[in-house]
């Protein structure tokens, strides 16, 4: 039995492992403790399985998933850029690049290359597969912060029109979202724990 | 705009984020923190996109990924049970179902049936994709033990014929993967950190 294929994906199973340690500036629901991009992206996959049913575009579930199993594992090398950063700017970086070829590419090549091509489609955020699997990238921490008095908005001083801007592309994945989403963020002005 | 059924999938969004605070006995790959049962369904849903063509047969590879994100759902209320428990049985318990019927519940009804059958179907271990998930489910401990100088077969003193017979589930599941994890098994005893 040749083990060369299955070593290599041992090597990425076991690599990966580090995403458990890489932690994310959003805190648990009403909680202070940070999540970590592993339970970050367990969460996610599983939005993405309930919530599909909201996208504005039929979209193929399946790749929306592993976009979501694997959007951080980049982070893994390159570290999370907090979203509200007003130095680092979070798009797809020469950092990022190298992660991903070096992580992607413990696996044998055919795979390496899938999950390298489906990282930067997530990345681009133009097909509506990336569209939908960012919606969910963006609604779980607001949902966490709605949760937290504010959370990171509170923390370090987000303003209400700010947090729009980030959170309005949640619109390109699914309308409907986006008006709950929209609904929970001017509910937050009013709770007095985002400023407008 | 009606919001009743997005509302109910956002409780369950917000009800599962306790799955981050269950431990498992199981430690991370060589290190002395537990993992959660979120971090191990991610890896497990992710393992199975890398792993899926090892599968003994054709398998729904979105249905398999389902059956990992959620298999371990009903332990916020029912808590984890370790696979060598001497005393409680980790069988489907009245326990367990009843925490399916109440955080699956959360959903619309045609959703919360989907999840329920679909978490009964990885249980009742028959189907291809249910072999296939709890293969997964095997093998994931066994690598993390294996990295950590034997991680709970020595903490817990579980015997070589015990292991081999709680992980040769992994045959019905993937023939190669039980291949490489008996060997895995076996070459731990020879490194004195499983006792035969
Ligand atoms: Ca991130």
């Amino acid at each position: 039995m040749n083990f060369e294929q299955l070593q290599k994906q041992v090597d990425f199973i076991h690599e990966i492992d580090k995403l458990k340690y890489i932690q994310r500036k959003t805190r648990l629901f009403n909680s202070n403790r940070t999540e970590n991009d592993a339970e970050h992206s367990w969460h996610l996959a599983l939005m993405a399985v309930v919530l599909a049913g909201h996208s504005n575009e039929a979209i193929d579930l399946l790749k929306v998933i592993k976009m979501l199993l694997i959007h951080d594992i980049v982070e893994i090398d390159a570290g999370d850029v907090f979203l509200y950063d007003t130095v680092l700017n979070h798009t797809n970086t020469a950092a990022e690049l190298a992660a991903a070829e070096r992580i992607f590419g413990l696996l044998p090549q055919h795979q390496a290359q899938e999950l390298i091509l489906i990282w930067e489609e997530f990345e681009a955020g133009e097909t509506d597969e990336a569209k939908f699997a960012r919606a969910m990238d963006r609604f779980e921490p607001l949902l966490q912060n709605q949760s937290n008095k504010g959370g990171t908005w509170a923390e370090f001083n987000v303003p209400y029109d700010k947090v729009v801007e980030k959170k309005s592309v949640i619109k390109n994945g699914s309308a409907i979202l986006w008006d709950y989403a929209k609904k929970l963020i001017d509910s937050s002005v009013e709770e007095g724990i985002l400023k407008k």
